[in-house]
């Protein structure tokens, strides 16, 4: 950030009085610019025993298996826009179950939360982000091929959690260093 | 929003090519700013059969009691953010107990994450954005003059839950419209 959304002239940093972070703040207007943590919302599609991947088409890790999911929007609720990406990503016909798995990435200032649904139908495709999209077994993920972390994590609960037929909500700080670039 | 914060041009509202939502475009750069959705972690702090409620010192809801919550910062976990909150409105030593409350309130786009919370001392007193900290017991609890629903429904899950000895993480979307200013 250089420049003051609000008037046009240069930000500079600097703790605003009674504040303890640096912030942007204008120069000129004085207004002060948060920055603050995204949140990814997405589904994990069950259609029996099989769960709805995609294949990511874009970066980061493209070429990868992820759940669809992606950054809330404003004015939607955490639910609608785990069900907007998954007919973004898959072009899928999904219906929340339940929140399921929550994680906080303080290193890429991002919280995930994922939501268990049901597939209502096999009318899925690949999206304009997802190069492939399919239902896999647990057999049949492709465990070294996941996109992120949370992807694991989500898939290696969901199948645990299958064997004894309960789903409690799970969260958890998943501290990384920030990769090198 | 109305200068690019990277070059400093006027922004104008449109829909970016593969987007489907007006978004603030640079004129100049090309820049797209995405708005999304802000982070309220708290702590639903606990000590004994008491739990800690701060009345608020600021806008909006200045003169009401609320949880300790404000907004996440970058960097930060989830359940950090709701201890820092914890520290800077109450003055109080808290650990986390567990996850338990979050809603997603998209006419305000927000997410609340409430943690139950052990109170770890007496030590607290009323921070810069509080007038007051106390305990207050379930009968005590200012019902009527609490600052946000999300405290009211994160309080009677609560009391509710406290007499079954079991906590469940709770997830709900509220949908209200927005106030009229």
């Amino acid at each position: 950030m250089k420049y003051c959304s609000q008037c046009g002239n240069k930000v500079i940093e600097r703790i605003p009085a009674g504040d303890s972070r640096l912030r942007f703040v204008c120069g000129q207007c004085e207004h002060i610019h948060y920055q603050n943590p995204h949140i990814i919302a997405g589904c994990l599609p069950v259609y029996g025993d099989q769960v709805l991947l995609c294949k990511r088409a874009i970066e980061p890790r493209a070429g990868r298996w992820t759940l669809p999911a992606g950054f809330l929007e404003n004015g939607e609720t955490s639910s609608a826009g785990a069900l907007r990406e998954t007919r973004e990503e898959a072009n899928a016909n999904a219906a929340i179950v339940s929140l399921y798995t929550l994680f906080s990435l303080p290193h890429i200032s991002q919280v995930y939360m994922f939501f268990r649904a049901d597939l209502l139908d096999l009318d899925f495709s690949a999206g304009e982000e997802s190069l492939d999209v399919a239902l896999f077994a647990e057999h049949e993920i492709p465990w070294d091929e996941l996109a992120f972390p949370v992807i694991n994590k989500t898939l290696e609960h969901f199948f645990a959690d299958q064997k004894l037929g309960e789903y409690p909500i799970r969260y958890a700080d998943l501290e990384y260093p920030r990769r090198k670039l």
